[in-house]
């Protein structure tokens, strides 16, 4: 990543909850496991934020974590740029009330039990509060935020994380803004399995205050932003909402959920942030007119922020499909040819070419099976580079057993022989294997997929991971992944052509 | 499982293909990693075949892997039960003729370049050796069989793996049935990892001479099989196929994949197996007079298989949604309803129940978002406890971040109190929350399905899967499974109306 001298956000609203100086916490204490506010102040510590610039509040406890607590904010020696309450619903408003007399400007309200129970009265009372003392704050019913990015480059090993998750993702170019905290942070385990980098992610609860668009104004504008995943439980400013996407998602793709629609999921949304879920309908079409990326699933959503961030979009919908075994290319095909992308029979002269680096009993096509195959070279270097300078598709898939780690100690345990060669690629693989055949990828905007059924543990897969190369252990998502490039490109041809035509 | 003291399928002609007294080898050597035939011969002597009993045969080498190596099938000092074929494809007529000449009965061809590169004279002659000394084949152009229960309970260490993918998926009682090496073998890393436990696979390549319907006969009458995977590219005796399935779905589930059906996936089908694929919707059809479970998901394939695994069967389509968050219960309810399925709002007798165990802060109501939450007890079992009693659903999905060693120890590290019982609940949670609750559900037959979101690399979602208590690490599989499990449900209803009419 490059850094960034001077970063435009400064003077952002936002900007200090994510980059708070300093921090107040509410509700956090020593009881780790029953307690919510202690995980989160943990995580705080644990992610390096400077000792001294914590302050948990509590009326008993004068040590917090092996950090001094003070009784009440009002005997805090510096007014903190950032207050998170875990509290009770109904001591909230007082405690807010209290911070905005120290002269707290911004604060995460954690806590629920506000509209989603029905308590709405407590909600006028909070803004009351916000307005009175010109307090921002995210929530309630939220866990707030986490940035991997905090405060860089001045600090760079620092990440702020308030939410109780424990877990935290590779630090990456995804920014993520959920009404849930299931899909702000819970991901993040398999997340950080997977590669899915996310750099920052909010978990903004009721947004009595600060909602949606506020965050994507915001990461619309981040330099350390490039992809933007959102979960949608309502939309409060629709207009605003639609204005914004449209401007941002040509630059930033987007990638959404909307979970309302059906009446269960309706009911679960009246409790959960006690948002009026609107029709489906709506929100297809809202997505559908901004080019915001949309799904249900949160699997694919996460492979569709993995797939964007790493950042090649294609020149069309052609797809090449290659395998060291045939059933999953047959598999792909019918998948791609289902989602409306085409694989294109291979040209005589490019069969041709390719003769030479397929073995005998093979078939060369598209989709190409190399049956049994162990060339690495011909498989990760010479085929892929002829498909893509054909210019006959516009991406790959390539499936194929890779990382012999596990073979060679068994080979070694059974007393064979040359496996020399193996050991060296392995160390070849980042620089001989990837690193140019990335580069001609990334040069004529062929992406290439690959799928390595060894799984994510692999010591190869990871080293593709570890080099944001897109890899998959099944051979479902590959081809959905490349389907949402297109549609993303297909997003941008028609923007294209109707700015042409005006 | 229980022990089979008499098998009825010691004279089924399959019989020896899966467990065969012994085993001569064509074209293995000591190139691992550059011939299948090194590694096929690999994988059998490390699943523990009596090394006695295996005759590699090699024109020039003296010794192969350890083993001693013979010139021709003719010198060798018995005759094998098994001759496994990975020769180039215009030497295995001769090497078949020979086996022949020995009295060798059961061929695994593995050799490609048959029919599916246009050799079609090649597999005629094959057809007549087979018939002239009564040869059955699996093959050619396939990786053979894995069988996790070879000769059990005689011998309970041995598995019998003729396939070059070195990994093998715990034993269980799914088998595979496919007509592609890929589906059959380079899924047993995932199937490993994700707890599909897999006791028989075979490839059975271009169904030359024993094709889907024999194993599909031979897997209805196999006790050690519960359920059963295929993979499809064709069918040769259609009829024969329908029949057979009509009768073996009713009593073991069969989970289909068909990957014909659209142009690019027939001509792969075409350089695969040779096969000429069918139209789609034929196939469809035929799945769902048959009732099976069709997908064209490797992944939903792989979790279907691993959900009738386990065998409990619910008596109808509504579903408990309880999470520890609410996002996800949002997500899965839209889903469920989706897919047809039903997410009852509960009773308020139910409620008031459930009022006991809940968070002040929760919402009662299905889906049941029970938010933070680290009462253990009340979660695994007073909950579901209670709504399995209600008669009011007939599933649960259960959502919650569980397993704590990860927890225990950065609490450990930051000085924190009050860890203790947890570390007792990682002990009890096999004996106190998971086997009552789980006796309760299959009772009632109200499956349980468990979502942990830390993946299943978590030493707890591992003890999950040892006891084959279904667990997923995201929230839109195990929708799809209880969904899959109803499908199921409905076929077997609709089979005992017509019954019942007739």
């Amino acid at each position: 990543m490059t850094e960034i001298k001077e970063n435009p956000l400064f003077k952002h609203f936002l900007y200090p909850f994510l980059n708070p100086e300093s921090i107040c916490i509410f509700g956090a204490n020593n009881e780790f496991l029953s307690t919510m506010g202690a995980m989160q102040l943990r995580n705080i510590i644990f992610g390096g934020f400077p000792k001294n610039k914590i302050f948990p509040i509590h009326p008993k406890l004068n040590e917090i974590q092996g950090l001094k607590a003070y009784k009440k904010v009002v005997d805090l020696p510096e007014i903190p740029q950032l207050a998170l309450i875990i509290l009770r619903p109904k001591t909230v408003p007082q405690v807010l009330e209290e911070c905005g007399q120290k002269g707290i400007k911004n604060a995460i309200i954690t806590s629920g039990g506000f509209r989603e129970v029905g308590n709405v009265d407590l909600n006028k009372i909070l803004a009351q509060i916000a307005d009175d003392y010109d307090i921002r704050f995210i929530g309630p019913n939220c866990l707030g935020v986490y940035n991997a990015w905090y405060k860089y480059p001045e600090y760079k090993e620092i990440s702020l994380n308030t939410m109780w998750i424990y877990a935290t993702p590779e630090r990456g170019n995804i920014s993520v803004i959920a009404q849930s905290g299931t899909v702000a942070s819970h991901i993040f385990w398999i997340c950080r399995e997977k590669g899915v980098k996310i750099g920052k992610s909010v978990s903004i609860g009721n947004e009595d205050n600060i909602d949606t668009v506020d965050f994507l104004d915001f990461f619309s504008k981040d330099p350390q932003t490039k992809v933007i995943g959102i979960y949608i439980e309502e939309i409060k400013r629709g207009r605003e909402f639609i204005e914004l996407a449209k401007r941002v998602v040509p630059e930033k793709p987007v990638i959404g959920i909307y979970a309302g629609g059906t009446e269960a999921a309706t009911r679960s949304i009246m409790g959960h942030t006690g948002a009026i879920a609107g029709n489906d309908k709506i929100f297809e079409s809202v997505f559908q007119d901004t080019g915001i990326i949309s799904t249900i699933s949160i699997k694919d959503w996460m492979y569709y922020l993995r797939t964007f961030s790493s950042g090649i979009i294609p020149n069309g919908n052609r797809l090449a499909i290659i395998t060291d075994s045939g059933g999953c290319g047959a598999m792909m095909a019918k998948a791609a040819e289902k989602y409306g992308l085409q694989v294109p029979e291979f040209s005589e002269e490019l069969k041709l070419k390719l003769k030479n680096y397929v073995p005998e009993v093979a078939n060369i096509d598209n989709p190409l099976d190399l049956t049994f195959q162990f060339n690495q070279y011909n498989l990760y270097i010479k085929i892929p580079k002829l498909i893509i300078k054909s210019g006959e598709v516009d991406g790959i898939i390539l499936y194929a057993v890779f990382g012999f780690e596990e073979i060679l100690d068994i080979i070694k345990s059974s007393g064979g022989k040359s496996y020399e060669e193996f050991e060296i690629s392995n160390e070849m693989l980042k620089n001989i294997y990837l690193k140019p055949i990335q580069r001609l990828a990334k040069k004529e905007r062929v992406p290439i997929l690959y799928i390595g059924p060894q799984g994510y543990q692999n010591p190869w897969v990871r080293e593709f991971l570890k080099a944001n190369i897109p890899v998959f252990e099944l051979w479902d998502m590959p081809v959905k992944c490349f389907t949402a490039l297109t549609k993303y490109l297909d997003f941008k041809k028609s923007l294209q052509k109707k700015l042409k035509n005006e």
